[in-house]
């Protein structure tokens, strides 16, 4: 069995060698191709509905019966980060944010969550406390209502410390359509900041990274955030938030979706210095690393600078800048690339795992 | 560390010594006195709100700006069972069915679910696509659909095989207060088949009993049998399924939010011949023994055979039986029972662990 130190990150050129085929690998928790490869095979057959059909991270749902015509949103994750504690966050933290977010992607506004924990024998209780208390702190920063919960207990060794599934409830008008699905050739494509961040963060806390390192991960609620952004704009196609998989492979899950290419431009992507050299340092592209608190944003090119100016108004959006547009596909959808030396590749969909446990 | 296989069962008689006051332990997933010390403890003093202190097993919100004065249903609960496969059902059915009934005790209809896995590395393909498959069979039998869902894949030994979060979401009439808070003096207490099935199958499948039995798990969904059951009588009280902890702790929870006792009748308590039997030898009592398609109804006692008609009716209910009535209490509101030999005994809740990874 492939031990997840020993994934080979090599998204780019050679394709991962499948053995096992019949088994569960790491990578199938990727975010990146094999997660879609086992949502295909397995997920889809059985569950195959409209709604999930839509390879949204969110579900809507027009409510039934409503004169006011709106949609339920709702959107699930589980949350397995190692280690649980981590430079600007905590798997508390993580888990209402990262369920937050996918259910703000769908221009709607989250209202409530649920939270369901699993935790190993012999846990200490003081750290469920500090990260139970860290996410009521990240619901009231969101102003999202923790509705229902569920614990349950594991013997010592069948659960690795802590797991937490959320799930996030929300309401959007039914008029509004914003999906991956939307995406549109002539579009601008946002970033809301810098990415990468959360990766290496997490990274830096397995001590896997043999330097010392001031990067905090940017996990947080951008449900306000894009809020103020949704009022400035009406026109919004696309919303969604890099995560597993970073922004190269959620890119790649849009054009698949809306059948566009991306065409994004690297010298305007912005990477921090120190997530450029830790990425350089372990042969990372910071293109495949998770991000927890940015979101990318596809609107028509005349109201990007409308957008650019409120997302940049608020703390969480300050950095946000125009990285690609969306273009007609010549034949197949796909995410290239210039780069700064002037050449072009393509930027393909995260094959195999480069960060196992990332959220 | 006390280890699972260990826990004593004395909840009876001498309190569990709570040693290892600051870490978690088995019981703290047990659904009896210390899951309940630990809400209170630690996610009750971040967490606090309206919804949450009914402890219901389901949040009731009020759709906002709703014509039809319509309630939000939602529910969460972690699936953690050992064995993933047992006589009756499997991981995948129990996941359906647990968070289908949690809402349906609301006395609303369920109508969408998502279900977030958790998965250990190495785990079978072919495991999954039964879990799967079981999952939406279990799901069209409810008439609910799979809208969202999540996977995450941990190294191998981090995770027991597979772990599997549902949340479901459901509509209810506003004016309709159906809930643990609810039970009123002169009541009368329905269960809807024999008890402890759940509990002993999956003792079974664990090899645990010595012996061959042809115990199955009931685990179904209920919303239908719910459903004709609320359109016999507008009157219902509580509905709730006697889960973790079994119809004693089950009981005990409701005597509790209500501020009422509750006395038993031991000899109208259906138990299957093969499930007492099992009790017997391994000493435990099947009031505690964990149910997955059992529902108690409490409701008045004018009202009662109309509602044992409706139950009886439905393949689920066709046991369905009047055990016991709702009482004042003298003093502190607690759970009695008249025993077959004609004495009566105090039935309290569970403490400590029985079956630990029962659901």
């Amino acid at each position: 069995m492939k031990k997840p130190a020993e994934t080979t990150f090599n998204n780019l050129v050679c394709p991962l060698p499948l053995a096992h085929k019949d088994r569960i690998v790491i990578s199938h928790g990727s975010g990146g191709r094999m997660t879609k490869d086992l949502i295909d095979t397995v997920f889809a057959r059985s569950f195959s509905n409209p709604t999930l059909a839509k390879g949204n991270d969110f579900a809507d749902l027009l409510l039934p019966n409503d004169n006011q015509h709106r949609k339920l949103i709702i959107s699930t994750d589980a949350h397995i980060v190692n280690p649980i504690f981590f430079p600007g966050g905590d798997i508390g933290r993580l888990a209402v944010s990262g369920t937050v977010n996918d259910v703000s992607m769908s221009g709607g506004e989250p209202l409530y969550l649920t939270a369901s924990f699993i935790i190993e024998e012999g846990f200490p209780i003081a750290d469920l406390t500090k990260i139970v208390e860290s996410m009521r702190q990240t619901a009231d920063e969101a102003g999202v209502l923790i509705v229902a919960g569920d614990t349950k207990v594991t013997e010592k060794g069948k659960t690795d410390k802590i797991f937490i599934s959320t799930t996030g409830i929300g309401l959007a008008p039914a008029d509004k359509d914003i999906g991956g699905q939307c995406a549109q050739p002539g579009d601008s494509v946002i970033i809301s900041g810098s990415i990468g961040d959360h990766g290496i963060a997490v990274l830096a806390a397995r001590n896997e990274l043999g330097f010392r390192t001031t990067i905090q991960s940017d996990v947080a609620p951008l449900n306000k955030l894009i809020k103020s952004v949704a009022e400035s704009t009406t026109d919004i196609h696309v919303l969604r938030d890099p995560t597993r998989g970073g922004l190269a492979t959620t890119l790649n899950e849009i054009a698949l979706q809306s059948q566009v290419s991306i065409q994004l431009i690297e010298k305007d992507i912005p990477v921090k210095p120190e997530v450029k050299g830790a990425c350089e340092m372990l042969g990372f592209d910071p293109l495949y690393v998770a991000n927890e608190g940015k979101v990318i944003l596809i609107l028509p090119e005349n109201q990007a600078q409308k957008a650019l100016q409120a997302l940049r108004a608020h703390p969480l959006g300050k950095d946000s800048i125009i990285i690609g547009k969306v273009i007609e596909p010549a034949g197949t959808p796909r995410v290239t690339m210039k780069t700064a030396i002037g050449g072009t590749r393509i930027v393909d969909m995260l094959t195999g795992e480069m960060l196992p446990r990332i959220c």
